[in-house]
């Protein structure tokens, strides 16, 4: 599917030498771990988005930050573009390697270095898995908030390159909002600290700047991150409704209310029926949308916020309000709701995942426009998303062994990430650019704005090297892409022809 | 008190004709309030940290976006520095002006122009006041979190270009943490969008790359904040202790307890008897120190609270432990607090408030030790601040008309900034660097991390014309100061004839 992407256009076209720079780093480095034959270098060709696949030049995995260092140093003497990979979980492409290019796995980096309760935080390597970081904290009563639903898999190092959310972000804030401190290396493998133990730190504020840069301004080699206390009780509501408009509605008029639930997720019909045949959540298979709403807390406080979120929803047109009876039924509420891109999977040979951001307001209104768009492009698609924060997976259905369903599937995508724009959201909420969406960054951002961009990543990575063809498109690109910038709302719909 | 400045080492000394400037700017634009004469010039000499004082070559008080574009571009033309201004409360001397500079005083741009209810923000203009914004969501049940002591005067604008903080950031965070959008215009008079109505913006997160850039990176024009509902009930705790390190201590049992106070404030036996003497707040006079406590959110929640706190404190060895009777006495405690600095103004001819942040960790062994300067520099200091998030405003007393004092004064400010940066913290929580603390950023940052911040402010400025000679000191200036870099808590305390 390497159809939207051209490394004329943005890679780092530097001819290297391969077998002579192989054998520079071997020399250099004899204890490295280097992958360099074509079957030790297939399972790094792509990452959870593994429609785009390329074959790195080497893969390299080191275990110490002096060969870190090393390899950069070398990367940068001969100019050879380095992409970073943790667990490879992300779904926008954003670790897929480069042909002329050093796939630096920083997957052995997988220690918990520090937990301090007092200071609620902890310190730890990039490759240390995210839920690995709430299993140490839990004796003291402590976890790390984002919960990407790959939390088992996924490392904090992927987490802070691409600023990964999760269903608990609406309360308890993205990554950027739970790393204190993250240590680095710049592209000459120079350590530099951003952020710091207290407060807030003077100067610039690289530390948000760096977070969700997608590996394009340094490579991280230890985070330190908040830690919060694990609330005393939580409780689920699960509403049935007979229109997804109507629970899109519901869903303001609980943050309207002053409510902040733990958890606020909407799922339509299509999902809900996939979900309940895989993992029998109880879920009610004739609703047309549910909303999972979790309040977390003190004892008496949820008690209060589940009745008036109970009486809101039946305002809003709630055909059924169910309070979980027990944990055991809360679990198995969370578990439809988390294995419901797997549950999708298995309604369609393909699927493809968007993962656009709108304002709150605008859910019904959209979720109308996704069902037309759905029409017209004659594919069915799932909706799947953290309502509360306005966050939405819509999951577009396809077989790509029917000739033209793949770049249907991907039109009908583009368009739905249009008109996220449109309404005043964002291309993407927690999956980050990556390669997958940086035809739709043109779309984002004004020419103006790109080559902001482009100057703050030029600040950190003069030549280039760090993870290019990522995240910022450019010019070029979007000239070639044929791509209108949105702005103040008027967006010219393309024509189809672009994809 | 410009001795620590030297505009050959830090400002742009372009040789400008002011009286063809002048002519120019007249021409171009009829209709704009412009300050020359030197009695009009008087009053925007100084920002709030008073003791720093230029004339600036022109004030000018623009009252359109348009009128702002057009004095950008004529002053990129000319390469003319460009410093904004806007209620110039700042306590750092951001908005301190250049002599060969144009003031920018947005103090016109005063509107709100949105209150979102349902979406939960304010869209409003950059003069616009802290504490009209909460004022202005006060019917919707709303209001915006940071609240800096000196709310009723500065404005959002400034509040974005320092990071304000306040009483109540320890549980609602800094502005970064509360600001979804900005507006701004380049140093060319480009208008540029930063951050988005939705969750999250993809691409680099500039937003809060820009906020707390004191003015380096461009001009705000428009700024849309998040709204919080307001807590149902507040409950205040009075604690007095016989030492501030048990009650810096407390502090930290607090938080460890996974209690998160809305304000955690400290003072010390000077600063409790100044505000005594001035706001007869009803504080207990023979206490080494006291903290206050407030506790925020439902009624039942803040019950719970109180009465866990109210056991820790007695633990941490509070002699006296008192809740506020009802509102009245509530807000006569924040009084004496909130009226501190002026309170320990009336002790001595001068003061000179400090604003570093430490690890609360730190907190009992950082009080000893300034106790410890405060003899040897001979000069009494007064420790007010905001405990919960361990940013400390020491406020050294001294007498300018003492040959000798000022100096001692910012010698001795100097070492604690730099005991700050030894154990972890920052020379800055909510003040910012601005003119003040330029040279401390030495100390804070090596070589290589200050060519980042230079780097990164040549994507945005590369003429360097916006605010230039404040917040990011350029190396020459570091290299003249002599300050040795802090790395890894060694720090050669240096002599102190470098001040």
């Amino acid at each position: 599917m390497n159809i939207l992407y051209d490394e004329r256009v943005d890679g780092a076209l530097h001819s290297v030498d391969r077998a002579e720079f192989l054998h520079t780093l071997q020399t250099r480095l004899p204890d490295l771990d280097i992958l360099h034959a074509a079957e030790d270098l297939r399972p790094y060709e792509c990452d959870g988005l593994s429609a785009y696949r390329t074959t790195p030049m080497l893969v390299v995995l080191p275990r110490h930050l002096e060969e870190v260092q090393s390899v950069l140093r070398l990367c940068h003497e001969r100019k050879v573009p380095v992409v970073a990979r943790g667990a490879g979980t992300g779904l926008s492409g954003g670790a897929l390697p480069l042909e002329k290019g050093v796939l630096l796995v920083m997957a052995r980096f997988n220690k918990i270095l520090e937990v301090d309760p007092a200071g609620r935080f902890a310190r730890v390597q990039p490759g240390v898995r995210n839920l690995a970081i709430s299993q140490a904290a839990a004796p003291h009563g402590l976890y790390y908030a984002p919960d990407p639903s790959s939390q088992i898999a996924c490392s904090i190092g992927g987490n802070v390159a691409e600023n990964a959310g999760g269903v608990h972000c609406l309360k308890y804030g993205l990554t950027v909002h739970n790393v204190l401190k993250v240590e680095m290396l710049s592209v000459e493998g120079e350590r530099m600290t951003l952020g710091s133990d207290a407060l807030d730190a003077p100067g610039f504020d690289l530390l948000a700047l760096f977070t969700g840069s997608e590996g394009m301004l340094g490579i991280i080699t230890e985070v330190t991150v908040k830690l919060l206390p694990k609330p005393q009780v939580a409780k689920v509501l699960l509403a049935a409704f007979d229109s997804v408009e109507k629970a899109g509605r519901a869903v303001g008029d609980i943050i309207a209310a002053g409510i902040i639930p733990g958890g606020l997720e909407m799922m339509d019909n299509l999902a809900i029926r996939a979900a309940e045949d895989f993992i029998h959540a109880g879920y009610p298979v004739e609703a047309e949308a549910i909303l999972l709403c979790e309040l977390d807390g003190v004892e008496a406080d949820v008690h209060d916020d589940c009745e008036r979120v109970r009486v809101l929803l039946e305002q809003a047109g709630a055909t059924d309000v169910r309070l979980a009876r027990d944990e055991a039924e809360r679990v198995r509420f969370w578990a439809g709701r988390k294995n419901a891109f797997p549950a999708v999977g298995r309604l369609s040979p393909d699927y493809y995942c968007m993962d656009g951001t709108i304002p709150r307001r605008e859910l019904p209104h959209v979720l109308g426009a996704i069902a037309a768009l759905s029409a017209e492009y004659n594919l069915r698609v799932a909706n799947v998303f953290h309502a509360g924060d306005g966050n939405m997976h819509p999951l577009i259905l396809f077989d790509a062994n029917t000739p033209g369903e793949l770049e249907r599937a991907e039109a009908f995508g583009g368009r739905i990430l249009e008109l996220c724009v449109k309404v005043g959201g964002s291309i993407t909420g927690e999956h980050g650019v990556g390669r997958e969406k940086i035809n739709q960054m043109c779309a984002q951002f004004s020419n103006d704005e790109l080559t902001l961009f482009h100057a703050v990543k030029a600040a950190f990575d003069p030549l280039g090297l760090l993870n290019p063809g990522k995240n910022i498109p450019t010019l070029h690109r979007c000239a070639e892409f044929g791509a209108m910038h949105v702005h103040h709302g008027q967006l010219p719909f393309p024509d189809l022809e672009r994809f």
